[in-house]
């Protein structure tokens, strides 16, 4: 009997955002994995630590590459391609011997998560679950009180790493939007919701539903760094009623 | 003492994917407010109320008008406006007497949500917070199983609401997207997508995370009728590793 494969989403940072069936499956899992860059704590794991049970086996997936390498390069592809077949071989091997693997994933597993390099290479052979989360974004926009869209509105998600000419397209033709992957981007995407007129309503959220979580007009914000977790919200509903 | 205004993500209908601060704020709030269409239950209400206690007050707030009127007629406005004035108005109530009130909003709240129209109205004179809760679309994508974004790819929200050329001309400039408020726009999303080219990569998901919920690739849904609870996703990832 081959075990099952379940992706499990743990939500933007508050522990209490775990959904009760996040809560479920991170208890009766025989083993217990997640992503962490080599060195640091993986924050996923932080997020649902309590709910790990005396018998929990835990898997870090460790990623050998850094920022250092661009992603665009070649030996950063083959990398990492290398790192997802190693991580998701060292998952089957847990589902064939029968176990259960709950795989955890920062807010949902299936929204720009790492989680899906496991997911794709794993669910044609294994049972497979995926437990939705709540994303990042919507942390954040809980967190500043900010509704997002609303009505007909567009909402677009956009990367912080688009160019800079791309994103001030695509800004100037959204209703509503949201700039993931802000960290070191974020001169960059000040200078493109700039160009696209949108700079005025845009709002900076740091580290969204953490304890040290902090957010402020990102017309307002001197710094020019940020942290891995940190989004830009541009606000919708200029139409609704 | 003014009481405490909460919005309550209560997710995409699986009961167990409410959150712990979900459970926690809906099992100690002294008010439960929730929308409904009059004559119809409440959706954020049935998938809460195991958590409801004793001593809970509930407070439905019923919708006047229906779709017989179009949503772009004055009529509707007019109506409309007065029933989230009237509903303000009732929250607000208990709020001055020192009442917590946790209004149920299904998915999260502030994305697309009615709770935001409470919001704008209140938050500004009441001590306000906001719970995020997994989106319908999240839901929905975990249930199909289909990785939706990764890397850089743009994914845009899309309201089906939007006449057949806007949805035509986003759909072919996206990576990948989300089509909400489907239902009986069906048949001319379904022409979008064609004319944009991505109708083949189209999944169709009715009543995500429910117990009858099901999907489907939306070129072999022969149904041109849809209910309340679909969605259409064009899942990305074409550029990734
Ligand atoms: C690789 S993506 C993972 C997204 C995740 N799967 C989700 O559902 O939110 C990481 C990006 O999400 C955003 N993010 C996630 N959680 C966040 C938080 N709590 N506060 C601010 N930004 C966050 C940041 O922009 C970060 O660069
Ligand atoms: C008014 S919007 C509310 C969105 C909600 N606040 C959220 O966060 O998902 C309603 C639309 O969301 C989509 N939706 C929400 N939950 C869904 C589910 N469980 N299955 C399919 N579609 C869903 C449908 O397209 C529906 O027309």
């Amino acid at each position: 009997m081959k075990g099952k494969l379940i992706g499990v989403g743990v939500g933007p940072g508050d522990p209490d955002l775990l959904t009760l069936k996040a809560v479920k499956a991170i208890t009766a899992a025989d083993v217990v994995g997640y992503f962490a860059k080599a060195g640091n704590v993986s924050h996923a794991r932080r997020i649902a630590e309590e709910h790990f049970q005396p018998h929990t086996v835990e898997l870090p997936l460790l990623y050998p590459v850094t920022t250092e390498i661009h992603r665009h390069d070649a030996a950063y592809r083959t990398a990492i391609g290398a790192f997802y077949d190693a991580s998701a071989a060292a998952v089957a091997e847990h589902l064939m011997a029968g176990r259960t693997v709950a795989v955890l994933s920062e807010g949902d597993p299936l929204f720009y998560g790492s989680y899906m390099h496991i997911h794709v290479r794993l669910a044609p052979r294994f049972p497979t679950q995926v437990i939705a989360g709540v994303t990042g974004m919507s942390g954040c926009w809980s967190q500043a009180g900010a509704p997002i869209a609303q009505g007909d509105d567009v909402l677009m998600v956009l990367p912080g790493t688009l160019d800079e000419d791309e994103l001030a397209r695509r800004l100037s033709s959204a209703d509503a939007a949201v700039i993931m992957k802000v960290g070191r981007n974020l001169p960059k995407i000040r200078r493109a919701l700039a160009a696209a007129g949108r700079l005025d309503r845009a709002l900076y959220v740091e580290r969204g539903t953490m304890a040290d979580c902090a957010h402020v007009p990102l017309a307002e914000r001197e710094e020019e760094r940020a942290p891995y977790f940190s989004i830009v919200l541009v606000p919708g509903w200029e139409r609704a009623a």
